[in-house]
């Protein structure tokens, strides 16, 4: 047996979700080049707002999100993702909690350009 | 009733997974800026290979993956994630079918910049 081989740890969704119960507050878990992937918890109505630098990708790990666009929605359950287009306006919306992957550039605030009370803090990493 | 408003489809993992049955050809599910995510299904064992330009997220879907670097592993299932960086050479092995998502920049080789017959076709989308 080997035994200078390194183990390296795997990221586990489940095992991040359990480090904290707050919502609307996305942790950082990982980053790729630029881009990072938080997970979050969120429930009830957030706020219009677009990203009009980038493209943000949604993932459900649990529950069921509806994101409002202007003209439409689109709902997703657990095993399903949806990437909101840079300049669209949207709105995520749960009726009861959603557990959630997001993947951004490093520097996407939450709230885009809308700002206000809503927008949560950067680079909390769990 | 607005029936003027449009219903966008979610992308779903198990029914994009059931489109194909093939081993080591990534189909590309949806784009993030200039980043692609694809869904693959790999068995046995890959090539050694790095990805100079950029870092690489693997996250397993179902199965189990261990990614072997020059000096240890790192053994994925269903929900877990890791980040392999740029540069670093890895090698995936699967002992069963692992169904997983891969997320990088469009136009990343699956082999790097080994090359040779295990190459994967580019941009197959479904």
């Amino acid at each position: 047996m080997d035994t200078s081989r390194r183990s390296y740890a795997p990221i586990n969704f489940a095992d991040k979700l359990a480090q904290f119960a707050d919502q609307w507050q996305p942790r950082v878990i990982a980053e790729l080049n630029d881009y990072q992937f938080k997970i979050v918890r969120i429930e009830g109505d957030f706020i219009w707002h677009d990203h009009p630098e980038t493209d943000e990708a949604f993932i459900v790990l649990d529950g069921t999100l509806r994101i409002d666009f202007r003209d439409g929605s689109v709902t997703l359950g657990p095993g399903e993702m949806y990437v909101v287009p840079k300049g669209v306006e949207h709105k995520p919306y749960a009726a009861d909690e959603v557990k959630m992957l997001l993947i951004e550039p490093r520097g996407t605030l939450n709230t885009g350009h809308a700002g206000g009370e809503r927008t949560a803090r950067q680079d909390i990493w769990i």
